[in-house]
């Protein structure tokens, strides 16, 4: 068995790299949203022409970003969101709301203070992790069966 | 043509009655999530049993909550989801991703103040309005072909 | 909004009956497998023909038997599955198997002695009650954001 | 033509080990849930943390057991789903309606004695074996057009 | 619990009427395929134009013919499938299969003598049954839970 | 039998008229897009306020008449494409295309002239007629078995 | 583009072959029911036990064949679908119906004499055809877009 | 991540070799209908046979080509579809509208005088681009989060 993993939200921290180091050796392949954030706001204009409207700016770059987040997500196996501590984050809720009505298989990776707030996203997820050590000891025991020593 | 509408998000304000009031006349049928905040809160535990733990508390009510969601979303023709000034509103942003995988027609119904957080929850929108007549002279148009005077 | 309920499993007490009652009033309309355990038992040989062996005639039994299942399952909202003290009832542990890949909604009614057994299929369930008046009670909240007194 | 196949059900046997030997040499990936009873008891705990309540206990394994046995049976053209002559096994039976669902070819192994009682499972499958080289036997026609000598 | 039917296959001989008949007073509602022979045939060239060409004459008359066809069998709950004593009855055989690759529930209608050649037809079938009366005591008790008399 | 019918593309004749003149007294309920030129170009800015840039404001109105447009092709049993004499007409051609990618019964109503660059259109359609009474022609054969006098 | 084409039908003259050879060195990969009749009769009681009846020994038969035609059809781009000269072979046309409820591209190779009898599974065909080399002359346009010399 | 693209439309300029070019060294595969015009044109009739009516040998043509193009389309991640200068092109706004049903990822390609006539198709895609750069500007970006220098 190999499982393909969709590595969706906070893009300020090292989660994913905390998550892709403890999964090494495991049949996993990871993907993920573009995180460079400047080139995720500007990619559409920066490719198809400048607009002087923010708003149809913000939108012909949420566009092309969606070409590779509908990608991502639904090829995965698993979706892995992460709600980090600041922003909004609207867009992690959007992709468990999505990877949710595809049948995805989804680990919420989120802060204990969130719990209220998350609690509908939480209720789609098969785990709730706090750190992303839990979340490649997840991936750990699927493929191996193996627990945490 | 009759249409099925989904009114998500936001328990605060009138918005709902508001886009109740301005389609009176066509032939739409609502539904909503329970919009009694303690009730939707409890409803876990005052039917099935308390919880000591905070989380499943919360787990067992957005579990409640999920029957009457899923079914409104998945009957629906058209979902509008409202972001409103407070909270974190990650139900509303999870519930607009997992109409958009089920290919629902999404209206969004935001303030313009979150256009750039928004702007992955928007492009996946037919429509983005800022206020609840507009909501109304949509479903209007959609329905009879005749635009606000 | 109204809700289709399936009530499957054990048919030896009157649960369906108390959930029934307990619903009067609202939208639900409810469907079954054939309670007759008799008739249910024997439908096949007695409208196709005899089979000497038992498990040709407990098969066309079966098949008949599912045209009734599938269409109560594939139709409903809500998937009730009801656990009882005694029996394999490993169809109703197949129905709600049927029902979860198919995304329905499921309710687990099911004694406290069987919580370890039932873990896989409560996994699946939205809610696990332990008396049909909890059912009845998650019904009457779905539909009118009312709790139980 | 190569085939894959999920093998659900009892894991207190060597079932497994004498259909994969079986099919030695044959083009046939076979896939399980995890068959180390204490670990897949307690993976939900062991890994995201420790719960009083047997009940969330048992919940946080079984989640978590499903991201694996979703995935084998999701990937998989045949399910085998065998039942032993001990416990509940109403997971075994969860994983025969899960796949029925989906449209897959099941192959149910199970001692004569239960027949009755899982007529409703046979009705879902395309054989029913009674020993391990049975279900071998079947991989090997199909894949090869060969019968037993 | 109401069902739809669609009663596809053999044109010359009353048996869909004594199905009906027999199923008088139950919530089935019937559908079937344009059964004057010469309509049928025709229909292609005597709305759309001649065509020189036979095959291209029968050809547009099966296409027009199989928006009812398909209709009927998407809408259905069950496909009764009459394989009757003449003519080759392809379109009997492709119906089955359209019907068997949508998850339909199937019950067959042929003679004992076609028992071998329909082997694979009948393996996709809840029901084989070889006289009308049979389908009626099958809606009968799938519906009521009424065993004949 | 009952039919629902979406009537897609050119919106300058009366065609959609005189199919639903000669299809009166069948049970068939017809949608089609708004057809008033000038709403349908403008009810996006109308509604949702205006835009300088002629392709956004274009953009607003196509994706507010889409929430009409996919409603009545995803409900429809029959989708029928009238190319006309003028204009590009791609949204015809799109319709076809949408339609047939979710299985639609498709009849195509167009001039001889263009049967070499509707091709592929045709391809896809299960009739292709050149005058709007042959439509009804179908529809009336479709649910009554009967052909024109 | 590599395809996978599914050769169902006939299995007395040497077709397969032909269209095999035809389509050397081109990304094709053919799968096909077991052509053995002989073992095709019997695997169901060679390999899960004799029956004494007729009907049941045909039909285990047919039940293990299914696991190996669905898992060719579902995979298949192309269903190339072959009737014969002789016998009923109603299973080629139950595989057409099911490859075309499926979506598949169907190809059908069948001599002239049966086009009326045919005339609703040609309608469900992109092609068809008289002979197997045409088969390869359109495997081979398709995939290196080359007509025959 | 790789992406499979599918390049749909215009065949008379070199806007294929373009975009492929520009995605040198990434991870996407490229199919594309057959561009030779005469070969695409009498494909039906070469294969399997003449016709003497000018709309069967169209017909016959068009369908063997759809066995190309649905498997193209289906296996995409991405639909790039070009409309050029010249001829109806309906074929390219088909495939729009089919990729738009399945989900698929789509970017348009067209010159700015086409704006107003393709609002529709515009409306359905993820970008809007005007030269064939920019669409291996996006692949880039989408593929490895580069923008162009």
């Amino acid at each position: 068995m190999a499982l393909k993993v969709y590595l969706s939200g906070e893009i300020h921290t090292d989660w994913r790299e905390q998550i892709i180091e403890g999964a090494k050796g495991l049949e996993v392949s990871f993907s993920a949203p573009v995180t460079d954030h400047g080139a995720s706001d500007d990619c559409g204009v920066a490719i198809l022409g400048a607009e002087e409207n923010k708003y149809w700016h913000d939108h012909k770059g949420a566009m092309v970003n969606a070409i590779r987040t509908r990608k991502g997500i639904e090829d995965a196996d698993v979706v892995v969101v992460r709600f980090g501590d600041k922003y909004k984050q609207w867009n992690a809720a959007f992709d468990a709301g999505y990877a949710a009505a595809l049948g995805k298989s989804i680990i919420v990776l989120s802060p204990p203070e969130h719990q209220h707030a998350l609690k509908e996203v939480h209720a789609a997820a098969l785990a709730v992790a706090e750190e992303p050590h839990q979340v490649a000891g997840i991936l750990t025991y699927v493929l191996t069966g193996k627990l945490p020593a």
